[in-house]
């Protein structure tokens, strides 16, 4: 058996999300039902670096599988391709030693999450970004950004009914804003995030933009470790998982 | 009652094109049926500068409907917008002349087709680019766009079943193409369009492109005024008609 690790990007919008459910369409079963038409009907599991949301997209999503089949490495994303729907795409595949799991070896991952900030939505971007009318103060944001990084416990930005087991403590490495033209893009690399936390520091972030909240809630809110101190939850369409680095 | 001229972008992945049809979502009914919501369930048609394919998009159509709402101009973008779905956005709006005509009045139209020249497709773009894998010669592309400028019988360049009614002599004012990392884009401006005739232009390119016809070879199909000589017309989805100009 041959370890196999892919590179995919999908378009959330007509997912129910990533992981396999009794109801929607997800993510892995589309692939899993790739992988086994190249497999003789035969069912191949596939485990990913975790899962997305219903509506979120991924431009460098990692999921790993075993295969009986000789297929050499640089041909898996064409015979992948020509099995899977038009809004998965795999876009790198390389051989993995068995000890590799595309889930317990992750380092790093990044998130960025893309706003469009205008009078009326864009109709090409409308599923891509999140729509706010009213200007950001896109240095606000930036600075805000600053108390992210580091370790600390998440609590505050975490979803209540999350089911998380185990501490919420994570470690931020990287986390900013940038702007290009009408577009702001808050990017967050760290060392694993909670359920819905990318999303829940960007509707946080808008708020602190549109001067709702000081520059100096992020660290008052983390202090807190309370939920109901944060803000809101913004829209899945914005957030992309962007890129996922593994150990050595 | 008053004139007003809108113009409005749209996402033609969802539509059956621009015009109202017995079967299949347009751009037309949507309008007009948001239109309606404003005048109290009022039938209020629109005219527009010309009609869309299925699954062809549009930066900057542009219609015209009469009214007797006083709304304030700056103020009909927001009020349509808001009972418009949301493959829809009105980005500009002002009050003409009753001489005014969305169809008649039109002085130059400008198409863009897009091209995304690598080896697998993007899931992001899927529905906005044409997607070409062999490596196309963009500067052969761009050489055989001169051939189309001026006034020329696009007889070659018009589908065959268009049931297009007089002659098919059009001037091309601006034809050429630019490269952007994978991205390359058509971009044709004239004084009108024959059915199908940016997207037959555009195949017959990317054979250009693919070396597997000569630069030379829309010359040769312009003489011919035979529409089997020309290239395949290439998918709907690349298209967007960009912009269109009015006379004073």
């Amino acid at each position: 058996m041959n370890r196999i690790k892919c590179t995919i990007s999908y378009d959330g919008t007509h997912f129910s999300g990533y992981q396999v459910q009794p109801n929607g369409r997800t993510v892995q079963q589309e692939f899993e039902k790739a992988l086994s038409k190249l497999h003789k009907d035969e069912v191949i599991r596939i485990i990913a670096s975790g899962r997305t949301d219903a509506g979120v997209h991924a431009k460098g999503q990692v999921i790993h599988f075993d295969t009986w089949l000789n297929i050499p490495i640089k041909n898996w994303p064409r015979a992948l391709n020509a099995v899977l729907p038009d809004d998965i795409r795999v876009i790198d595949s390389e051989e993995v030693a068995q000890e590799f799991h595309a889930r317990y070896n992750v380092r790093e991952k990044e998130y960025r999450y893309f706003i469009l900030n205008k009078r009326e939505h864009d109709v090409f971007t409308r599923n891509y970004t999140c729509h706010v009318i009213k200007q950001l103060d896109v240095e606000a944001m930036i600075r805000a950004c600053e108390s992210m990084k580091g370790e600390h416990d998440f609590t505050s930005f975490c979803a209540a009914n999350s089911g998380v087991k185990g501490d919420k403590i994570r470690t931020i490495y990287h986390a900013t804003c940038y702007q290009e033209g009408n577009r702001i893009v808050f990017i967050v690399k760290g060392n694993g995030f909670l359920y819905n936390m990318v999303r829940i520091l960007a509707g946080t972030l808008i708020e602190i933009g549109k001067h709702d909240r000081p520059i100096t809630d992020i660290k008052r809110i983390l202090d807190a470790k309370n939920r109901g101190d944060a803000g809101r939850t913004a829209p899945a369409q914005g957030l992309f998982l962007w890129d996922v680095v593994y150990n050595n």
